[in-house]
């Protein structure tokens, strides 16, 4: 069979390095590409040294010409929010307009949220291309199969997002009553990127824990937001954000104010009903719980579910790997998706 | 000046250790006996070998006749709960009988909780010294310095109720009103104790974050509650525990759903008033906040405000170390106000 | 294509999880039976939560019927050494004599090493089966390819051994002048296993590192001087194992005393020669030096070399995934050239 | 009695850091200025923040009038090496021309080389302050506490000197016949300094051990060779160090090939004899072994004796805390042997 070919643009990121795995051990697709304006010329192994062995090729600088993209079929987008948001409309539209059959997988926030205001308020960017949010899915592919199926362009979810969605979906679906949703998310330093800072030198993460964008001030609330609105008018959640001392890995503790009592059997038998179709979530059976460890290196979600009977809050501890689950695996998910590959191809 | 002579049963626990690296520089006392079962006839630094060069002693066994305490002026009782209730509450007795005039300090839970049948439900143990529960101060010397000071026995609190009664007390004694308390909890894995477990091997810790206890099942649930129910009535909390990789300091992330309006700057002042006498308490200026491992190997309780107003939520965090405020600097902290030392003599 | 079973004896154990793993994505192998008398009833991915989502099967009880195998092509032996040896030999012996055809993989060091009496000394164990130590093949693919792809049971090296083995091969092999070969080895704590003991609970290995069977007495030296002494006669190694606070991976740093003149640039150009054919050796390029993350989840074996002119002392820096190229990864490339399956089939 | 004064030049690193936190807790000591152009106006809280409620000052500007700390008695010099060499070098010149009788404790390399073209070679900067080389004690107590006592200018020793120094020098004192001293050094991130690096980010510290300067590249080589040379002629070490997953402590590993036979007891009574007035050097008792754990947060240096009897190799295992025994508190034990204050005063 004949391999289709992909690009990745802004290849020296973490979330970039985990793609160009998965895309080598990927039997159907062929890696053509790997841009990186900063690291033109260096082999990509030299740069992403746990790809010794695996990637053998150089990071490209992209130029005018490529964006017309007549040898890659899909393209992978892994660059910083906002800053590139007019060049790469660009180049989708212009994919477009020539019909060349492009399929794109933006890792950006640039088109995840469908109200341009709300963008603008949380990444403090102007966005001129409100027409491209039409033409955007939302890549959370347990609850959006079927338009990622014949997406042009996939806005791939943030990590932190893809977590509290999954987690969240099938309570708000059920309109269970409730007042009040806290998350209490903790992230691995990749979340941090690798480009030094005081955020994420080992003498700051190491044994500890800090807080940080708290009160409402985590721009990905408002995605959090959106998504599960669409469930239920206007969610909101009070996000509160850690970096803890690990390298991958996301785990939430959600609490949600309960206004009527369920317990948590029932919970769980509507969480297995709404995921039953999906590959990649598992409802861990009680008493366990997810723990960080069982999902690094997987794109799996794993959801937990608690009642304090107490107090009658509904608990809810929810865990990926935010390199894969949250940003590069879910990518290779919604591309295997769009090209009906297997939905774990490359990522077994 | 002369010096008072402390002993230790249960010496071999963690606590025990941190005590009596604290006594070792302490100018105050001195150690007499580091008493334990299980490693009687054993050199203190070979079992505790972060003691070696500090401590030169041995353990020794505890009978019947050291009871007595002839020696001792002060006991610390770091054993596990219930297990030794009835032993330690017939030698405290003992003492009060014989007018020893020894002072105890109980590093467990046996005398902490003032209603023996929310002790015996927590704890799943018989309770038969309710006469004691009397005598006991509960140990947190923010709120109990004068009552601590001429206390014969101290009830030396939990770490994780340290953490949030110290966190919480300011905001409840103001009577803001709100409904719902959810305290999220991060424990190094010093919590977990030094007897090999599964909750412990470095296999299970490291990169790596687990809940434990979710769903109001943490026995120190009803030790928060019942400190913040004296400053108003009936206090509840949803309380989620989790080990976290690294050795020592809990992180608490508290959130609070307002029902009136209060501004982090005005909360802040109410907690600057509230903890201006105390020695070990630093309320952080914004815009930072706590984290764990500014309070790593110290007495502090490190503790930041912010308002979540999308929401109207009040965000909390909270830093302890868990070994010293949590368990023996506090003991010592006791220990110096009982004895009218400088109360940071031996926890610089 | 029709997949050959598998059966793994001793599945309890971490380098058995991996094996798992691996096979569960190995396009040509289907996983029949995991034994293990300790957990025989549990879901697999209960008690390796890690396999949630993986491997959807129970662990079973492994008796004297099953000790035919005539369901399964390869079964690979996963149990602690020694205590096993006769049951594993009969094992082996009875599939040969029924000529069954079933091949065997032993991870244990119980078929490493050719002289019994070596072997009964390290190990402090009585061998009664020389007769097959003759059957047994070194497992170590990049030095017995050929002998591998025939043999029916194969002994597969030691985590340390190969990382030695490997990095001193091609310097041994050409017979460069040498007095003196100094091993440092940091092994992750999956090396110590799942069991909790003093050894791999996280406050001793967190922030942490120790030295262990130090001064010539650990069992893996002589399996390292033998596999050298077959280039060159009676090669001596002094090694130094220690545990380091990292989960998985072995770094070495090699020092030896050179009695004549060479280049690490020649070395270099040696190495890469020896290892040309070798898919899961690197030779790192200078001025760049092996680093355990680079190789963690790999079956890789990376090498660096480098030459202290000052005291004229050759310095190797290899690396390897303990559980991976250091046992259950390597154990599956045995059995992938055993039935000529990609090299790299599973383990990518 | 009246304290005396001490200021800090370069208090923005973390060795700076750590002398502030021993000297506020020092009976005799006064911190007076902490002087740092890159944060002056910064309250040392806010930049240290693990200093919050110990230290209550704000960084200060250096300038020429400071360097005549009339009102200074000990000035610590925490500053880079070479590049305020010339600085350093006037300002003690001009104090010691001034008959100002202050103290200087410099712990960068400036001081620390006899011999210039040495110092020339290794650092890649000209000394042109040969006349300060004498004036210069070299700061190891245990070596030259007399010396120590009268001296004007202490060179503060560096970590893996100071390491490798004590493990080393009753060996080569007893003139035990050997060839080859191979130092392999492990140092936490710390030793990496605090300004974000790749060198010093999580994603390359945690889960990983990577070699740097290998090869005779490191330049406290010749600082460990001219202090050996002392006790015999021209001693020669191949010393590899590397970055290990911890945020404080060095353990050096180290093997000596004997020439002559010695026992490790005997050579275990050659120690206890060497040090038996050093109150911080721990030589740990067969069959226990040095830790890093052990000697974080202290001031003690301890050292393991092994001798591999197959190869006749001593194998020698120490450990410190480099920002404590390896700087800042070594600093604050040479100070309090030129002032006749405790030893151990800030220490314990």
């Amino acid at each position: 069979m004949k391999k289709i070919s992909a690009s990745i643009i802004g290849a020296a990121s973490i979330s970039a390095a985990f793609l160009m795995k998965f895309i080598a051990r990927h039997k159907n697709v062929e890696l053509k590409h790997a841009y990186s304006s900063s690291q033109a010329g260096t082999p990509v192994s030299s740069y992403h040294s746990f790809l010794t062995g695996i990637v053998d090729m150089e990071f490209e600088t992209l130029d005018v010409k490529d964006m017309m993209f007549d040898d890659s079929d899909v393209v992978f987008i892994a660059r910083p929010h906002g800053k590139f948001l007019d060049q790469s409309a660009l180049m989708i539209k212009g994919a477009i307009h020539k019909k060349l059959g492009t399929k794109f997988i933006d890792l950006s926030a640039d088109f995840r949220l469908k109200d341009v205001s709300v963008y603008e308020h949380w990444y403090s960017v102007r966005h001129h291309h409100e027409d491209l949010l039409e033409t955007a899915v939302y890549g959370l592919p347990e609850l959006y199969c079927d338009e990622i199926k014949d997406a042009t362009l996939v806005a791939n979810p943030g990590c932190y997002p893809t977590c509290a969605i999954l987690s969240l979906a099938p309570f708000i679906a059920n309109n269970i009553k409730h007042d009040g949703i806290f998350i209490n998310a903790l992230s691995g330093v990749s979340g941090a990127g690798i480009r030094p800072s005081a955020k994420n030198i080992a003498m700051n993460v190491s044994e500890n824990i800090f807080a940080y964008k708290v009160g409402g001030a985590h721009q990905h609330t408002p995605e959090i937001e959106q998504e599960l609105s669409n469930f239920s008018s206007s969610v909101k959640v009070t996000f509160t954000p850690h970096v803890a001392p690990f390298k991958y890995g996301i785990i939430q503790t959600t609490c949600v104010k309960l206004l009527e009592k369920v317990s948590a059997s029932e919970l769980r038998k509507i969480y297995e009903e709404f995921y039953k179709d999906s590959r990649f979530v598992n409802i861990i059976a009680a008493p366990d719980l997810p723990e960080v460890k069982d999902v690094v290196g997987t794109n799996f979600a794993n959801i937990g579910i608690k009642v304090d009977n107490r107090t009658n809050t509904l608990v809810l501890v929810s865990c990926i790997d935010n390199v894969i689950k949250g940003a590069a695996g879910q990518a290779v998910q919604n591309m295997n998706i769009m090209y009906r590959f297997d939905e774990d191809e490359g990522l077994r």
